[in-house]
């Protein structure tokens, strides 16, 4: 696949991309690419550590409602609706803002970032938009009865959990796969897109998978269906496309031009890796895509026109060109 | 060439980069990729630009300093010492801010956006990267007599002196070049790699050009030379590159990925252009082209080893990765 950037009557720029669709068993139903070279997930796997979160009984016994195992799975805008979630998960758990060791970044979405600016505030570790994540593992942290401090480690007990449940759900060993450290200091790991998109693919039938790691995928899944806006934020590619779609499809981006959708009535994962990284080329690839595959109801590929066609503009906000995938 | 982002032990995305190094004459020296299709140079033809200003008549008549000529051909971060020179060429020619219409844009040297936001002042065109291009083009127009208000226009009497200088350059025809608008409002040209570089190489040796554009060429050259810190600022490449090399190398970098320079001492041009258009491999790219043909005196390539090789750094500040060319 290749995502065109336009300017003026010439491409400017172009971005390739390599893609998979998998069942849950594994089998390939399309690919593009180099389709076996390791990838990390970055946070297109936050449903599958929500998950992890899930199963440690942590959902069940604090009480997390529907937003907030949604935005445990989200990479969110820092809106105050998202803040307000990860504030309540801290409280449940007995918790404050100064236990997460995500580190403080403004808000992704700029009319937060601008609003805290203006009110003189500067930003706090829930305003990372991996503040709900970093939340839920403390949640599980607090259930299981593990230390807080160290809970980013690569040893400590609650990251074995969840490498070992995002090994279980792609066929790997937990204990032979690369390890990196993501931007919010939890440590990623990283398979080939071949068996991410199978992983996604048991997302959306919790087939191929044990009891356990089913009903906490359901959870997870349910949970993002129901409450899309917790999993990215306004106007957000994210919260759209499970939004547009009704639920049908549950898909989640991931830092270096990641994204993993679930395509629960065809029963697949789709996952996509940008070559070069670019945060611009990954919704419209993840759209021309699905459309591809035939994904999409009548209108749901308009409806997500702006994010599978963006148009490039210049500082007054003139169109200037386009951005647009090649499947 | 090729730019490899490493994150843990496993690269996680790379760049593509085009390049060709070619002298006055148009021989090429070195290449790698396609340097037939046509590049938008976008600001790495600021050189040209603020030649077309000196070429007018505009820097000798107003008594422009070599601060002034060198903000004309910057993308500067907006720090005041910018701010304060586009601000000298405005009341030189009598004009002000609100004549600027490249529109405002928050400085991109964070430091200086930072110190703007604390003192509760909102970014005005004065900020924008470009400011000491646009009043270089209206210095241009106050000498010459054109209109002001639309100096934008592709048709306008002074884009089509910018634009005729740029193609004699580049051995192309004014008529036939392809056209786009740059973030700034501007017309943008495109032309091949090869001949952008036969370009660089001749604001390098100011031969193969006649001898009002040799002039005013030498003029730009020397104040780019004169105050490296005005053609981008604080930690910025292009100013680290040319006061690293003493004035030897003039490198000028390009929205999209794009990096020009001119090498004085050898008498070449070379241009380079990442595939995809990221910034983050620009400076890795330039430094490693730079390095391999052998155009660093000793320590020079380690003064800029920020720039050849930075960290991947997460939110927390802590090194995750690294960016590196391979040549």
């Amino acid at each position: 696949m290749i995502v065109r950037v336009t300017r003026g009557e010439l491409v400017e720029s172009a971005h390739e991309v390599a893609a998979c669709v998998a069942d849950s068993r594994g089998a390939v139903i399309w690919s593009s690419g180099d389709i076996d070279r390791p990838v990390y997930l970055r946070s297109a796997a936050k449903p599958f550590i929500a998950a992890a979160v899930v199963a440690s009984g942590a959902a069940a016994r604090y009480g997390f409602d529907d937003e907030e195992v949604a935005v445990i799975a989200a990479s969110h805008g820092g809106e105050p609706g998202h803040v307000n979630a990860v504030r309540r998960i801290l409280a449940k758990i007995g918790l404050g803002p100064s236990d997460l060791r995500c580190g403080s970044h403004a808000p992704s979405y700029a009319p937060a970032a601008a609003a805290l600016a203006a009110a003189g505030e500067a930003p706090s570790p829930l305003h990372n938009n991996c503040s709900g994540k970093h939340a839920g593992i403390l949640a599980m942290c607090v259930r299981l009865g593990f230390e807080l401090d160290s809970y980013l480690e690569p040893g400590h007990p609650a990251q074995r959990l969840i490498l070992e449940l995002c090994a279980r759900l792609a066929d790997e060993d937990a204990e032979k796969l690369p390890l990196g450290i993501d931007g919010c200091g939890i440590p990623v790991y990283a398979t080939s897109l071949r068996r991410s998109a199978r992983a996604f693919a048991r997302f959306a039938t919790l087939d191929a998978v044990d009891e356990a790691d089913a009903e906490a995928l359901e959870r997870v899944r349910s949970a993002m269906q129901a409450e899309p806006w917790y999993v990215a934020g306004t106007r957000r590619f994210d919260s759209a496309l499970i939004e547009t779609t009704r639920g049908r499809i549950v898909g989640k981006a991931g830092a270096e031009g990641v994204h993993g959708s679930a395509l629960v009535r065809e029963g697949l994962g789709a996952v996509l890796k940008v070559a070069d990284g670019a945060l611009r080329a990954a919704a419209p690839s993840a759209v021309a895509l699905l459309a591809n595959l035939g994904a999409f109801d009548p209108g749901e590929a308009a409806a997500l026109a702006e994010f599978a066609t963006p148009a490039v503009c210049n500082v007054a906000g003139t169109p200037v060109g386009r951005i647009g995938a090649l499947v």
